[in-house]
């Protein structure tokens, strides 16, 4: 008998995530049971649960979902999770906290679009947080040159050396931008720029853009006014701008969402699967690859 | 492909009510999802997370319950989801906190069976609780001549004061009924009297009730003994007595159900609805006309 | 139309069982609607709500389910839900903390596999637990001979004392058994052992085993190293080890998840059964006559 496709959403938060849920179900799971308040230490039941219930030629159809809206949160729940496992004994599981992996797989894959990624000269605003972080590692894997900024020199300079960690070869340059004048010759050269600061906070001014014509794509991933990069409009999906191929939040959001969807139905082909950023931009890969 | 429908169960209390997930279920819910202890400022991520995963074509199959055993509360929830609506963007939602709405409609639908309500002059009775409250609101919208009773005079006038914003033209009398004789001549010349009392207060004595022949229903919603009605059994459905027509509160709860089940049902026939007491009331009647 | 069956998990663990609830959805159940931090005096609410929202004719389609790691806090929440019923009011409903009744029957059902139980003398170590108890109440019902084992002989006796209420002619002894020297005894002339201690612990040493060739059959539950019968494997199903036939928790495991499985299906044939140590070990022998 074929076995219902069972996903468990580990979610820190104090209410389980509704958005995670929706786009499980419409991934085609048949029952999501969901967790809200976990901590890194109730993993080991929840997953043995998982673990220990179907015998190994069914353990593809049980999973793990981590999300939530706390990302580190969700990283260490991520890790606790894997610690679980041991041979054959496990279940595929994905990280996808506050939308992170997702949504720098969509942004980097739009990038991706128009400009060939290896090669070309990239400034990612705001990256040192999650999607920002997540942004530089897929484009310095792409062979991307990328420029991490940050308010903070020292920050930007601590995503330099984790993600250098991570990718050979990469190719990294701290910034600190906290100004129109420390931000203009960032983007002096620079065909990409993405943003992926806090809600509300302009990185970007119109005429700063404006100065650079060699900027041949803007992505901006700040969905609450004002814009992230001035001029962005966030329902821009491929608009053009002074030259410059725009995309907004909502406009990089339906790419994010076919990707997160895919990611949950990928979780139920093999039992063996951890989808952390690289995984899930190979799933976005394979779909532009689809079309 | 055609969208699961999802339910959202808000609760606030400290478990969600397996009351109202049962009915959910039973009224064609694919999925629901249950979140319990919540508080009007939880609302705006879970509502969000309801209104962002689904195209706009798709939002019907998603829509929020706001239940629980506390109908201020309830309000209290139900508010802050409309708020988190803007433009087309938006899940329709049913507020039955207690049963609230769902048992007020249905008993003044129950009464109107027998006796036109227009005109009529209908005395409810512990009419400052949640379902006395609507069921006065139903009453007055339906041109009944309502008087409003309590314990309290001052809180049976607060009522009337908030139904009179609510209802042009409600024709409203506030009493207090504490006692026999203060009971007595409320019922003078009532068509109807509907008891909404909290378990096990005797409202309205069998002697002064025997007293107005001219009392031709008596609905009385409490469900545990002894009856707020005096000689009105839990399982009267339109049984006779001393020539009036009773109800108890299992007698009333079969047409309760059916409007449950048929309110959740209409949640998903479009995304734009707010199902409160008006709303419950009309499609019980709509439930009335089919038959 | 069908009802969709209903599974409540009542569970008085921080997060609801996974364990629990996989087993649940393997088993057909339609919807479950799990309940975690569950307290005794909130029982009655949730079972109100099980039992209040169907029709007599539906109500073998809503179960509970009482679960978690602590097999007397479940044993507390299963009188809770007992209480709730009344007359033909009531849903169907098993407990299974820590596994507690699965294992214990799946566990006396695989000795009898070997031995007749009734006249058998069988030893049960560590059986102040849970699923020791169980054991040895199982054990006396068919008229095995029982040696009630624990490191402290009041426990021990205690146990005894409890069974004896339970089950007429219950031929039991109790033991003190906290080395070698006294566990030697208490295996003399045994045909059976069933070690039902805590994890880690050796509660019989290999050559005090080897010293008893009457023994036919040795089933230790313990699943984590060091093995609470030594020289047992925890894979061991039916494993014949100097003359012995052995079985370890794994082992056992199989047949266990099926008694479970089969338990959960009977809760949804009729709505009056509440299922504990004795009912859920006469689906287990219901389960053996069929093959």
């Amino acid at each position: 008998m074929i076995k219902k496709k069972i996903l468990i959403q580990l979610d820190p938060d104090t209410h389980a995530s509704v958005f995670d849920a929706v786009v499980a179900i419409d991934a085609g799971v048949d029952h999501l049971l969901q967790y809200r308040g976990v901590k890194p230490d109730q993993v080991r039941d929840l997953v043995h649960g998982a673990m220990f219930t179907r015998g190994p030629e069914d353990l593809h159809s049980t999973a793990v979902f981590v999300g939530g809206s706390d990302v580190a949160a969700g990283e260490a729940l991520l890790k606790a999770v894997t610690e679980c496992f041991f041979g054959p004994m496990r279940v595929s599981a994905l990280l996808d906290a506050n939308g992170a992996n997702t949504t720098a797989a969509a942004a980097v894959l739009a990038a991706g679009d128009h400009v060939p990624l290896n090669g070309s000269t990239t400034l990612v605003l705001a990256a040192t947080g999650p999607v920002g972080q997540r942004a530089v590692r897929l484009l310095a894997r792409e062979g991307a040159r990328v420029r991490v900024a940050s308010r903070r020199r020292d920050r930007a300079e601590a995503v330099c050396e984790a993600v250098a960690t991570l990718v050979d070869g990469a190719d990294l340059e701290s910034l600190e931008t906290n100004s129109p004048e420390t931000t203009a010759p960032a983007l002096a050269g620079a065909d990409i720029v993405i943003a992926a600061g806090a809600a509300g906070v302009e990185l970007l001014p119109a005429d700063v853009r404006r100065g650079y014509r060699s900027l041949r794509v803007a992505i901006d991933l700040n969905a609450v006014p004002p814009a992230g990069i001035a001029g962005v409009e966030v329902t821009d999906k491929a608009v053009e701008r002074d030259g410059t191929v725009c995309y907004g939040a909502i406009g990089i959001g339906g790419r994010k969402m076919k990707i997160h969807k895919a990611a949950i139905r990928k979780l139920f082909e093999r039992n063996d699967q951890v989808l952390d950023a690289e995984e899930v931009y190979a799933i976005g890969r394979e779909q532009r690859e689809l079309v």
